[in-house]
């Protein structure tokens, strides 16, 4: 019983985080080579730098939760990610989510001080990825992409 | 044991749609009188329709769970929501979204024939809130607003 309900939490968050990966891969696929530098919302990151960070960021949330220094986060921020290995890299992201969701792991206060529970950080890297698939949705209508995409089943 | 299991994934998911909804809230009450009627994006919503959409939307998905016909839904979404009272509207919206939460509900297929589990419908509630809320943020930026929220927390 009990294993049902975590099992019930477990495959809806599984599930609506693999159509914000699937989504989020196709709007990348989407994005004309002369694109990559432009900032669509003058002052905020590029299309590079939102389709990069959306790339990294399951992981990166889950990793932060572990307690890992400053440091350690920098150094991993600082791996480049060509563009066409994106999608990959929003791939891997999402084996390493999915693997932390299906096994459970221990968290720690973050290098800033906040502590939270490893299912409130499943969650938070859940709404964290909505938020920027948005605003790359956002950007390739700014900058007058035509497509028609499913954003939610 | 069982309950201490819902309760964290219930208290997970509550504390995550409330920073939503009073990041939402702070959004909406930078809106200035001029701006309403305005499509930062062309050919996407207003500022109006993308507020009163994030103020409605908690409480549309889980009606729609609920095998709600498309004429009901309708009539939902035909009750005006004057600008001044969005904010209440959208908390209004929490509360019932929260309720629900807490108490649980019976799903049934959607008017178009889609079926999931309450878990499922809170979930997709829950990231559809981040998507909107991005969007309104992304108006705003493009809009020239400047301001500093915190989005997360």
């Amino acid at each position: 019983m009990c294993g049902r309900i975590m099992d019930e939490w477990k495959n809806a968050l599984r599930r609506h985080v693999a159509v914000g990966v699937r989504t989020t891969s196709e709007l990348i696929r989407l994005i004309q080579p002369g694109d990559w530098d432009k900032r669509p919302i003058p002052g905020k990151r590029s299309v590079y730098e939102v389709a990069v960070h959306l790339a990294v960021l399951l992981e990166a949330d889950l990793r932060i939760a572990t307690g890992v220094t400053a440091a350690e986060m920098a150094d991993f921020y600082a791996v480049p990610v060509p563009v066409d290995q994106i999608v990959d890299r929003l791939d891997q992201s999402f084996q390493y989510y999915e693997q932390r969701l299906l096994t459970g792991f221990t968290t720690r206060p973050t290098y800033w001080g906040v502590a939270d529970d490893s299912t409130g950080w499943l969650m938070e890297a859940a709404v964290h990825l909505y938020h920027h698939r948005s605003q790359l949705f956002d950007y390739l209508n700014v900058l007058g992409y035509e497509f028609d995409l499913a954003l939610f089943e």
